[in-house]
C-alpha cells in the first residue's frame, strides 16, 4: 500500500498501487539495518523491487539462520516498523528508536539516553532498484524533531552532525540534513550530505516528499516525540491508588514547587 | 448518539437525536463486513433504521449461531468499532485495521503489512433504509491518510486503486475516491466510483460530510495513523531497564547513525 | 491548582492560586454524580468552597458507609477524573465516558454504544458556593465533540437534545447547548438551556471560558475522541505475531477492499 | 543529543552536537530534584558539563548508597524523564508529574490531585557550568498548560503563584512566570521571578527558547495534558465486555444526561 512512483508527484492527486509482492522487500532494509550481525555484507547488489518475495536473497537468509545461535537478547521481543518512500533517485525510510532507562538506587528508573527518529537514505541504482549497502543514516534528536514538525510551508531547516565532535577527529566527517520547500505548498526536498575529509568523498542523496507524505511524517513524528523523550513512560506508569477512604493527611508534596 | 439526518446539514448548527434503538443496528454493517462466514448472503433486503433492535434479522441471527462452531481463532479477542454517518442517499462507515507483524529469527518482530483505514459506502434504498449488500470498500494507506488529514478547507484530493495492478487483469476494475470541498468551509463531499470494464458497470456513491464530521474523521485518522504504521507498537514496547546502577560502559549504539 | 476566579478573566494574564483545601471538594460533585446510591439527596445546601475538607459533609459520608454493602460491581476498578472551571455565576465540569463493547459469537467484541463527554453545569449560590443539586447535564456525542474542537475563534455552535425523541413525550423537555465567542479571540461563553414544557420551567446556566481553559478542553476532547469512538481499543489490542519466519503464503486479506 | 549552545540560536538553522559524555550529567539535576534524601546538599558547587561521566561526583554517589536502606516505597517503580535546554545564562528543565487517585467506597477510584508540569530553572556559573543548588521551581496547572500550548507567535502570558495563599504568610513569597515572544516568530523568552519579602531577595532567571524547542514543549505538554488531568486513566481502563450475545435489556444509563 505504498506509493510507488519513480517521479515526484507534486499535488494531492496520487496514483496508489497496492503491490503485495513488494511489502516484505520494503522491510528488508529495515531488518538489515537493525541487525547486530552485519547482514549487509551478504547483500552483493541493489535489490529489485519488482522481483518476487525474498527471491535473490537466499544466501542472505542462510546467513541469518547460521548466526541465529548468536541471538542478541536485547533484540528479543523488540518490534520494528518503518515508513518508507521510494522515489526516482533515492528512497527515504524513517523509524523511531526508544529512549533507554536505568535503575536508580531508590528503586525507580530514569531516562539515561533520549530516543531518536532515524532517517535512512539509500540510492536508486536502476528503475525501482535501490542499493541499501550505500545507505546514509541521520538520527534526529527531540529538538530536531521539534524543528521538523513546526516547519511552515515556505520554511526550511538544516541540521549538522559531527560524529567525532570534541575528539581529535573533529571535523573529519560532517553530516548535514536539509529540508527545503518545493514551492506552492506541495512538499519538501529532504537532502543528506556526508563529507568525509579523510576519504575525500562527498555523498549526497535527495528525496522529494509530497505534502501527503510530509503530513504522515509530521503526524508520526509528533506522536513519537513524547515517546523518544520518555514522557509516555513517566505518564502511563500508574501506581495503584492507596486503599484509604478516610480524609487523607495533607503533607507537602515532594514534587511541590514550594519545596526547596 | 449519532447524527440522524436525511439531508446534509451545512453549518455547525445541528440537531442531534440520541436514538438507542438504532445503535445496535448501526453495528450490523460492521459485523457483516468483518465476518468470515459470509453473513451478508442471509440478508435479503436493506435494513430499516426505524425498526426495533434486531427485528427482521432473526434468520440472520440463527445462521450465525449455526456457524459458531466454525470459530475463527484470529477473530477471538479482536475488537471492532466504526464511525458511521447516515445521509440521504448513502452512508459512510470508517474503521481502522491493524498492521501485522511477523517474528524475526532474532526474536524480535517486524511489521510485514501496514494497517489501513477502511471506508465502507452503502446506498440508501428508502427513507432511513440502507442496503448493506451493495457496499463499496476503499482502504486508505498511511500516505492517503496523510493526504486526507492535511487537506485544506478549499482543497480536494483523489486516489485511484486497481485490484489487478501488474496482473493480466490490470485495468479491468478501477476504483477512485475523491474528496471535494462543499464550499464556504462547510465540509466535503466524499465520493467513490467503481468502474468494472468486464461487467460494463459503474457504481457511484456520494456522502456529504459536515465540518464537524470531518473534524471527527481528521482527529480519528490522525490518532490511527501511527497505529496503522506500527509505530505505537515500536514505541510502547518498553523493555525493563537493566538493574545496574554503576557507570555503564559506553559502547557504540547499534542504532547509531555513525555505525556503517 | 484550579483557577479560582469569581469573575471572568478575559486575557492570558491569570492569577492562579493553588489551594489544597479545595481540591477534594472539587471532586465532591463528581462523586455525587457518578454514585448509584443517590447521594445527592443527603446534601441539604450548596457546598462552600472555602470550608475545610469534608466539613459539613459528615452526614453525607455516613450515608455512604451504610450503603457500601450494596456495592455496584460495575463501578469496581472504574476511575473518575473531571476538569472543572468555577466562575461567578456557575461552574462547568467535564469528564469523559467510555464506550461499551459486547462479545460477539466469533469471540471478538464490538462497540455497541459510543462513549461521550459529559458536561455538568451547576449554579453559584453565593461567593464561591455552588449548589450541585441544581446541576444540568449535557452529553456530547463524537460528532458534537468534533464540532467543538474544530470551532474557529469567531465561530459558534449549538446542539439540541430531546430525551423523549420519537416517543409520545417528544418535545416536552428540550435541552440546548450553545458555545459563542467572547470576542477578540479571548474565549467562549458556554450556555445550557433546559426547557420543560410540563413544569413550565426554563433553566439557564452560562459559564465564560478563557482561551486557556478552552485550549485545555480542546486538547482533552481531541484526546478523548478516539477513545469514546472505541478506536483506541481496536488499535491497541495487538495480537501476538505468528512464530513463522518462512515466507508467508499470501492469501487475500479478509479486510481487503477487493473482497466482495 | 541535546542542543549545546551558549548563545541563543534565533533561527531554524541549528548545530546539534551529540555528546554522550554529557547525557548522564544532564540527568543529574533531575535525580537531585526528585530525591527525597536531600541529595543536593552533597553537591558543593555547580557541575561542569565538560567533565567526564560522574567525575567529581563520587562523594555524591557514596551518599546515595548509604541512604539506600531508607528506600522510599513510593519511588519504587517510578520513572523519571525530563527535557532540558542549556543556554548561556541559565538552563530550563521540564518534566511531567502524575495526578494521584484515591480509592472510593464503591471500589472505583477518583483523582484527588491534578498532575502538573514542573519547570526547573538553574543558573549558569561559568561556561557550560550550572549550579543546580540555586534552582527555582514552577509547577504548571492544567489550565496554565492550556495557556502555554495555545500561545500565538506574537502573544505572551504570565502566571503568578503564592505558596502562602490564604494563610497569614500570604504575599511573603511571590513567584511569577512569564513567556514573551522573541520577535519574528523565532521563539520565546521564559522568565521566572521569585520575590521574597522576608529575605528581601529577588531571584530572576531567563532562558531563551528557540521555535524548535518550543515546538518540543508544546507537543510534549499537549501529550501530557490529558495525563495530568487523569483522563488517560479514565479512558484506557477498559472493563471486559459482558459475555452475553443476546439482545441486551435497555435500562437507563447511570451516566445519562437524562438521569436527574
Amino acid at each position: 500500500m505504498y506509493l510507488w512512483s519513480n517521479d515526484f508527484l507534486p499535488s494531492n492527486k496520487q496514483t496508489v498501487v497496492p503491490d503485495i509482492t513488494n511489502i516484505s522487500q520494503e522491510m528488508l532494509p529495515h531488518q538489515l539495518q537493525e541487525s547486530p550481525f552485519g547482514w549487509a555484507i551478504f547483500q552483493r547488489r541493489g535489490f529489485d523491487l519488482k522481483e518476487p518475495l525474498w527471491s535473490g536473497s537466499l544466501t542472505f537468509i542462510q546467513a541469518v539462520s547460521t548466526s541465529a545461535g548468536n541471538l542478541d537478547e536485547n533484540l528479543s521481543g523488540k518490534k520494528f516498523a518503518s515508513y518508507t518512500v521510494f522515489k526516482g533517485k533515492a528512497a527515504l525510510s524513517i523509524h523511531p528508536i526508544l529512549p533507554s532507562f536505568s535503575k536508580m538506587e531508590s528503586g525507580g528508573s530514569r531516562m539515561n539516553r533520549n530516543g531518536s527518529v532515524m532517517l535512512t537514505f539509500f540510492p536508486a541504482v536502476g528503475q525501482r532498484k535501490y542499493d541499501y549497502t550505500k545507505k546514509q543514516l541521520f538520527a534526529l534528536s527531540p529538538t530536531e524533531v521539534g524543528s521538523l514538525i513546526s516547519l511552515g510551508p515556505a520554511e526550511s531547516c538544516e541540521f549538522f552532525h559531527d560524529p567525532s565532535m570534541k575528539s581529535s577527529h573533529e571535523g573529519q566527517v560532517k553530516k548535514s540534513l536539509s529540508i527545503t520547500p518545493l514551492g506552492s505548498d506541495s512538499g519538501y526536498f529532504v537532502n543528506i550530505t556526508v563529507l568525509n575529509n579523510m576519504q575525500k568523498t562527498t555523498d549526497r542523496l535527495s528525496v522529494p516528499i509530497t505534502k501527503a507524505e510530509f503530513a504522515v511524517m509530521r503526524t508520526a513524528l509528533s506522536f513519537a516525540l513524547p515517546h523518544i523523550m520518555g514522557w509516555d513512560q513517566v505518564l502511563t506508569h500508574h501506581p495503584a491508588p492507596p486503599a484509604s477512604s478516610k480524609p487523607r493527611v495533607e503533607r507537602p508534596h515532594p514534587d511541590s514547587e514550594w519545596e526547596r
